[in-house]
């Protein structure tokens, strides 16, 4: 659950007052996001996002995020554009938190993944990645596959509470996915969202009455990574029902307009199984560390990671690219 | 905490559609309110929050509530106008929950109460009692006198955990209310917020650079009943520091600025310590509610009720309206 730090009304009018972002109309909690507070801001200049980074965000990571989203936004990504304040900054401090304002975006997540989100989806995933071209700094991506076995680690004591055997499953998982791993250099790389799920992509209707991306969100897992790794992410979010069974069809449909911008190579199209069961093993991973580490009582929502077992299974018995439907 | 509701896309744009607000150009859920599930709603018509009403609120009352709020706002109050749709309805359903659509307002809810904002609360409270005069249906104050000795009757067999000796205490004290309340038909009656904290009242600077009231919210307590009770409420929420000791400046602040509008009566003055106490044990009894009920892992912010034993025992020593600056 979302905001965790109150802002005292004179500290945020003193931190607006670093902006040339007119007065204060409104200001409301969000109550989405899980790891920062979030806040709608409206101001006589418009609407805006005010984002405190908590505990979870390592402060020194903060320029490479926002300078990311302003690379991509310059370049006609709908992602949120840092606002720079009168001395030229974007990030700054409020209530003894690293704090940002963004433009706001438009636009609805959404709740039931239809098919026809899936092509509008890819078009956007392949533009994200070609806008990051060009974007100097590398971020290591810190939930890559060098992550995953010290997650596992540290899951060991306690992770079978969750599901007899589970350990011993991951311990498996996790060794095949390292071993058929690409080789460093074999696949594309480049700047990734690295967590595209529904709640981060903003729909809005087009003319045609079909769903067009109007806003990508949430850029503070980002980082330097394999392309395909990103498709990799959105096929698990995206395209398993909630009965955890596979559609074929979204899959097709978002990798078809990912394509339609940059074609997979034969060797990412080659590497696609074990791309997904990297990612499926990566929330798993996360899910399952916040599962065994969260006190009873926290005002947080784990989120089951069991979910992801049955991703991961589904990716282990793919036989090839086809069974997403290319 | 917020949102308990998800809506589907689909249900959302059908229940849009039964409306003349355009389309939908942004949905978010707001994290604020504790009881319904909130979201701040953009169509191409304006800025509007949805309500999905929660377990907690008995859906028969909803007529009173709205129409309350629609009858104020008309009379001039800045409370959330009641959006009909083509129909003619305010109160539909969505997600099988009753919903209602609202007008949004602007202003911010002073984290940080002021003496400066006491004043423009007094004056917006004195003319809410005011404008819901005419105002016909009736609503009973379920958490009204008749309604804590049940509520402590709940609290009893586990209400020591949270401080050894709560229980009599509160007996005591609540023996001692009852016995003191007004009787009936000696403090004028009308329509009352009955919970107006501080996080429901918004506030703008005016030109002048002094806050001004711009939005009441969350009419959901509302109720026919004192007038001066809503006082009671408000010196309780407002006048405390958070160190719990009173701070008789805002008492008097607010306490003048309502006169100015509405005088109160001498046995409304006379009246206003065991109203205090009335109050106090009011929030008292429901947090020790919440708090002896709430399962350890729910989601949900459980708030200390023993603040409101120091706010109880300090009504209790008041000798007379002096204590609250009158």
């Amino acid at each position: 659950m979302a905001v965790y730090t109150e802002v005292a009304d004179e500290a945020l009018r003193a931190f607006l007052a670093e902006y040339e972002l007119g007065e204060l109309v409104a200001y409301r909690g969000i109550a989405e996001g899980v790891e920062n507070s979030n806040y709608a801001l409206r101001t006589t200049a418009g609407d805006f996002i005010l984002t405190l980074y908590e505990r979870r965000v390592d402060p020194r990571e903060l320029p490479y995020f926002l300078g990311l989203m302003e690379h991509l936004a310059a370049r006609g990504i709908p992602c949120p554009t840092p606002v720079k304040g009168r001395d030229g900054r974007a990030l700054r401090a409020l209530a003894g938190r690293p704090a940002a304002i963004c433009t706001f975006l438009p636009g609805v997540w959404p709740r039931r993944v239809r098919p026809e989100h899936c092509a509008p989806l890819g078009a956007a995933l392949a533009a994200l990645h070609a806008a990051g071209e060009g974007f100097e700094p590398v971020r290591e991506n810190a939930l890559g596959p060098r992550g995953w076995p010290p997650l596992l680690e540290a899951c060991r004591a306690r992770g079978d509470e969750v599901r007899e055997g589970l350990v011993a499953e991951l311990d498996a998982a996790l060794s095949a996915i390292l071993r058929d791993w690409p080789a460093p250099g074999a696949l594309p790389r480049g700047h990734i969202h690295a967590d595209l799920f529904p709640d981060n992509v903003f729909f809005l209707d087009g003319p045609d009455g079909k769903p067009r991306v109007s806003g990508l969100i949430d850029f503070y897992f980002a980082c330097t990574d394999l392309l395909a790794y990103d498709i990799a992410v959105c096929l698990n979010a995206w395209c398993f029902e909630t009965d955890l069974s596979f559609n074929v069809t979204k899959a097709r449909a978002l990798l078809s307009a990912y394509q339609a911008t940059r074609p997979l190579t034969a060797t990412e199209r080659a590497a696609l199984p074990v791309l997904c069961r990297g990612a499926a093993i990566r929330f798993l991973l996360t899910r399952l560390y916040d599962w065994t580490h969260t006190p009873p009582g926290a005002l947080v929502t784990r989120k089951d990671p069991l979910e992801y077992l049955r991703r991961l299974r589904f990716h282990a018995e793919a036989r090839g690219p086809s069974a997403y439907g290319l």
